[in-house]
C-alpha cells in the first residue's frame, strides 16, 4: 500500500490534503490512492445543503458544524458555493465562527470550484467526498449554491439533502419548482426571526400537501443560523432521516442507484478520453469541418469516432 | 434514397411530420433519414427564444412568426416550453393567432417535451431542428422555458439567442445571472407598455456596461407582443445579428464549435449504448453491488465496463 495512504489511514491531515489534491487533479496517482482507501469509505453521513443565493447556507453550514462538534462528532466540509465565506465574502460574525472551525482538529474544510457560472458540481466531487468519508469523519457536509443542475447532482451524492429557504425575498415559493422540492429530505426556513418566516412555513406546508400520498413528507424546520437557534433540532432531524433511510431499505437502494450512476458516468468519461487519444486532432478537425459544412451528418461522424476505439 | 425523404425534399409536410417522429424516437430509420437529408440543412437562421416564466415568450414567438410571414418568409417552430400555448394554456388572443399560424402552409409547429422538471432540452432537439432546416424553412424558432440548463443548450443550438425579460416582476435583474446574459445575442423587454419597462431597460444597460471592452454588446429592444408592437425592429435586429455573424467570421467558428460538441456528445452516447449492450444485467448489477458495498472503487468498476467494448 502507498505510504501516503498509510499515513492517511493513521489520521494524518496533511496526507488527507495531499490525497484530495491528487484526486482533484484526476491523476493516475489519485485514482490509485482512491482505489486503496475506498473500502474504508461508506460510513459517513453525507449531508447536502443547498438553496438560493442569500438563503444563509454558509452560515447554516457553520452553525450545524458547531452543533455536531458540541456532540463530539467530527466532520468534513466541502464548499462548492463560489461566494462561500469559507473562501471569502463572509460577514464578520461568520468569519470568526469559520476561523474557530478551521482551527478545530475535528473539522476539515475544503472549497472546490464548480463547473462554471451556470452551475454543476465539479466532476471530482464524488471522489473528494469519498476521501473525506474514508478518513473517518462522522459527517461530510457539501454546501452548494442553488443552481438547478447543482441541486440534482447534490441529491445524487448526499444521503440527506437540506433545502434552505429564505423568507422575505418575495418570490420564495415561485423559486421552489416542483422538481426542486422533490429532492429535498429536509426543508429549512432560515432567518426564522424574519417576520415572513411563518408565512413561508405555511406556503411550504401547502406545497408539500400536493405530494403523492404515501410519499415521505420532508419535515420543515425553522433556524436562525446567525444566532445558532434551531440547530439541535436540525441535527436531530438529520439523524432521524438517516435512521428512516436505513430502516426503510431506502439506504441500500440509494447506494446502489448512486453507484450505478457513478460507474456508468465514469465509464463514459473513460471511453471519451480513449476516443480523444485514439483520434488525431487532424482527424477530429476534418470530421467536424465536414459536419459543419453539412457534408456529413453528426451521427455518422460520431460512429466513425466510436469505431476508432470499439471492438 | 428513401422514398419518404424524396417526398420530404419535394415539400410534403406529412413526410416532414413522419421524419420528425422517426428522429424523435431515436430509431435507426430516423438516423438514416437524417443522414440523407442532412446535406440540405444549414441554410435556415435558427433563433432561440428564452426567458423566465411569464415573460411572454410564446406570445412573442407567435408575433415574430406573424412578422416573418408578412415578409414572405417561411418558418418552423419548436416549442419546448411545457406551458407553451402551442400546446395549451394560451389566453384567447394568443390562441386565435396560434390557430391562424397553424393553418398557414408557410409555418410548421411542433412541441417537444423537455428532459423533465429540472430543465434541459430533449436530446433529439438538434436533430429535429436539422430536419426543419433541411425542409427549407427560412427560419426555425425554438421557444424554451428559461431554466438555466435550457438556456445554455439553446445558445449552442441557435444562431441568434433572444432573452425575453419581463418588467414588473420585481426581481428582473436578480434573475439575470452573469452567465445567462452572456449567452444572449439580443435582449428583449416585452410588455413595453408596462410602467416598469424603461427602468428595466436602464438596468439592463447598466448590466451590459460591465461587459468586457471589445465584446459585442447585445441590443436591447422593447416589444409589446400582445399588440404586435416592436416586431419589425426585432426581425431587423435578428437580421443584423445574422449579418454580423457572417461578416465577423463568428458564424463559421460557431458552426464548427457546435458540430464538435454535437459529434462528441453523440459519440459518448453511442459508447454508453455499446457498454449497455456488451454488459449483461447480472455483470452490471454485481459490479454495482460491489461498489455500493465499498469492496470495489467506482473507477476500477468503470474500467472493467469500458474493457468490455474497447479494442
Amino acid at each position: 500500500m502507498d505510504e501516503l495512504v498509510e499515513r492517511f489511514l493513521a489520521g494524518d491531515r496533511r496526507a488527507l490534503a495531499r490525497i484530495i489534491s491528487r484526486v482533484e487533479s484526476e491523476s493516475g496517482e489519485g485514482r490509485e490512492c482512491l482505489r486503496q482507501l475506498y473500502p474504508h469509505s461508506g460510513k459517513a453521513h453525507i449531508i447536502g445543503i443547498t438553496g438560493g443565493a442569500g438563503a444563509g447556507k454558509s452560515t447554516l453550514t457553520g452553525a450545524l458544524a458547531a452543533e455536531y462538534r458540541r456532540r463530539g462528532k467530527t466532520l468534513g466540509i466541502v464548499a462548492v458555493d463560489p461566494s462561500s465565506p469559507f473562501t471569502h465574502g463572509a460577514i464578520l460574525g461568520d468569519r470568526i465562527r469559520m476561523q474557530e472551525l478551521t482551527l478545530d482538529p475535528g473539522v476539515y474544510m475544503r472549497s472546490m470550484a464548480g463547473r462554471g457560472a451556470l452551475g454543476g458540481l465539479a466532476p471530482t466531487i464524488d471522489d473528494v467526498v469519498a476521501v473525506m468519508d474514508a478518513f473517518g469523519f462522522d459527517y461530510v457536509i457539501i454546501e452548494t449554491v442553488g443552481a438547478g443542475q447543482d441541486e440534482v447532482e447534490i441529491a445524487g451524492l448526499a444521503l440527506t439533502t437540506i433545502l434552505v429557504n429564505n423568507p422575505g425575498t418575495g418570490d420564495d415559493i415561485q423559486a421552489l419548482k416542483a422538481g426542486i422540492i422533490e429532492i429535498a429530505d429536509i426543508l429549512v426556513v432560515n432567518k426564522a426571526d424574519h417576520p415572513g418566516a411563518d408565512v413561508l412555513v405555511s406556503q411550504l406546508q401547502a406545497l408539500l400537501s400536493l405530494a403523492p400520498a404515501g410519499a415521505r413528507r420532508p419535515p420543515i424546520l425553522k433556524t436562525t443560523a446567525l444566532k445558532a437557534e434551531g440547530l439541535a433540532e436540525l441535527a436531530d432531524a438529520i439523524g432521524e432521516h438517516g435512521a428512516y433511510l436505513a430502516q426503510s431499505g431506502e439506504l441500500e437502494r440509494r447506494r446502489a442507484d448512486d453507484a450505478r450512476q457513478q460507474v456508468l458516468s465514469i465509464a463514459r468519461q473513460i471511453l471519451l478520453e480513449r476516443i480523444r487519444a485514439a483520434t488525431s486532432e487532424e482527424e477530429l478537425a476534418e470530421l467536424v469541418l465536414r459536419v459543419a459544412a453539412r457534408k456529413l451528418d453528426p451521427h455518422s461522424a460520431a460512429e466513425q469516432l466510436a469505431g476508432n476505439v470499439l471492438r
